[in-house]
């Protein structure tokens, strides 16, 4: 119960956004929340469901005295946002965003921030395949990493707050630099996706086999793709022009290794085959540890009413 | 309560047999369960856990009288096997195996059957990345769908006989043609399992971004890939060894749309990647409602100790 900052404003009010809400919330984070989302569908949900003391139907309103304003919108939408709402800020507040790409983010926001008003990059590392303002829920940033990657000369007060904000939503915090993150998150994040997208788009578009036999028959590995190729296609369509040099190159070092395992199958190179899926298995292991995941044998797949 | 066979020989006592032979006893489906693995340390732990009735030091005695032998072994060892026990089945037993790939099966198995012997090549489309005597559990197969692949002029009698035998472990069981079923298990399960251990192996294989880093970041998308990769290296070499054709053909595919992705990342083109990240969210949602997975969100992601 560690009060923060005291008005704080969400701007999108998607999975992100309203998980914060909740967090603040459970944990007395913040002593007011004010909100903006684009369509009035969105805000019309969340002042239904009270997720925020007020949404306002301008971003301009929703900062106006916030000591912290949350950029919660897909990448390609700072900018615009960030210089709408750059006459508004109070000074001496904070502007973080939640955005997936940082070099981007940092460019297109970082010229519009006034003198006095400080900006911290920040990326949780959690989501889900849901979006919208009812995707939320407090525990989603729980034991998860948030990246802060704080650019040069950056207040030094205001980072530390910005981390003890994310601490208590329950995150931990590590600080990166913002190419060094760009590249992280193309291998642990961005690709992932990609191929994930790649496989399910392979697979509907056969011919040969039917959708329904790949539904039917999905638990043999194919479904653990299935929950991140459902994921939002505006933020990863975002994602990819955004982060382009980093996941280009990625998506380079993954197509070589794939050519040299395809051609290990067509020669019939079985001792190549087992060392390869042999190494990869220590990554596993130590995911599980670091208690990133559990260990239980097909957890949470079996019932369907678990939610 | 139904029992279908009186004496039933598990030969190879790894994740698939031990599940079965939980499920056995849950549904009381088998009078008596008999038990063969290669090594001695295996048998051991079979003994020790109590998996079968008799765990036997030769395959030989393993199948002594049995009316149903379950071949549970790697696809590659599937052919050795055959040949050890033949001379030694009942007549009117039928035999099964449980391997991912089938037309390799039946071909590696079907000449060493004898005559008055039922062969009926069957394919649990479950599991998990564990594997070994221990990690079998009853519910594995358990509202999921065992393929029956019965070749031309098999028994009727014998067919439906394997069918209740799988439906009283828990599965739902179809039929499915031998080349079909190849193709497939490359598309749900085979190539969904290559791209897995690419994918982890190129994150484990970089300079510029440690082990340490993907393993705690993981939870933002990489993690979902770790768990099949994680799988047993025996078990997938001898898959891609033997199911050549499919994999290549379905490999070959996965690529070009991994091209056409990439290209239009690098040409800046967000409407197409738009679009291909809309059309597999169909997928997903048929998988849900088809009871295939759960909707929950990060479900069974969340804490350590859930087993
Ligand atoms: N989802 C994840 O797994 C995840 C993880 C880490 C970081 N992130 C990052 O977090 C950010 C938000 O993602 P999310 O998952 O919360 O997305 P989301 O659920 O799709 O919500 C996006 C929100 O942004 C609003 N929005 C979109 N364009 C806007 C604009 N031009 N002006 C004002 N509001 C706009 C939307 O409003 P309407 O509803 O009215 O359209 C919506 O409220 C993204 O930058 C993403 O990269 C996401
Ligand atoms: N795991 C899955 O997800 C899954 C799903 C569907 C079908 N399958 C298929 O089921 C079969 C078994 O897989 P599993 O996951 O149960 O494997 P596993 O846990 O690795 O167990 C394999 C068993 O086979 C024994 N074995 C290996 N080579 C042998 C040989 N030459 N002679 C006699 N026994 C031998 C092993 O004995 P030792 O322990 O003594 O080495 C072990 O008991 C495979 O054909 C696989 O393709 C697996």
């Amino acid at each position: 119960m560690a009060q923060i900052y005291g008005k704080v404003a969400l701007i999108g009010l998607g999975l992100i956004a309203s998980s914060m809400a909740h967090a603040m919330r459970r944990g007395g984070v913040a002593a007011e929340i004010s909100g903006y989302a684009r369509s009035q569908a969105t805000r019309d949900t969340a002042r239904r469901i009270q997720l925020c003391d007020t949404v306002c139907d301008s971003a301009e309103a929703a900062v106006e005295g916030a000591d912290l304003i949350v950029l919660a919108v897909p990448v390609g939408a700072m900018g615009v946002v960030a210089e709408a709402i750059a006459p508004h800020l109070k000074p001496g507040a904070t502007v973080i965003d939640v955005g997936s790409v940082k070099a981007a983010v940092v460019e297109a926001v970082g010229p519009h921030v006034p003198d006095g008003v400080h900006f911290v990059p920040t990326h949780p590392m959690a989501g889900t395949e849901h979006s919208g303002p009812e995707a939320g829920f407090a525990s989603l940033f729980d034991n998860r990493w948030t990246l802060i990657v704080p650019p040069d000369g950056a207040d030094r007060a205001a980072v530390e707050r910005v981390e003890a904000y994310w601490q208590a939503l329950g995150a931990n915090c590590e600080r990166m630099e913002v190419t060094h993150h760009d590249l992280v998150c193309a291998v642990v994040s961005h690709i992932p996706h990609l191929i994930a997208y790649t496989m399910v788009g392979v697979a509907d578009d056969l011919s040969r086999v039917s959708d329904q036999e790949v539904i039917k028959f999905s638990a043999a590995g194919f479904r653990d793709f299935t929950r991140i190729a459902a994921s939002d296609p505006t933020m990863w369509r975002d994602v990819f022009l955004t982060n382009k040099e980093a996941t280009l190159e990625m998506l380079g070092r993954f197509t070589e290794e794939l050519f040299a395992l395809q051609r290990a199958i067509r020669t019939g190179d079985g001792e190549e085959l087992f060392d390869y899926f042999t190494r990869t298995r220590a990554i596993r292991r130590g995911i599980i540890e670091a208690g990133q995941d559990t260990d239980a044998p097909d957890f949470g797949r079996a019932k369907k009413h678990d939610r």
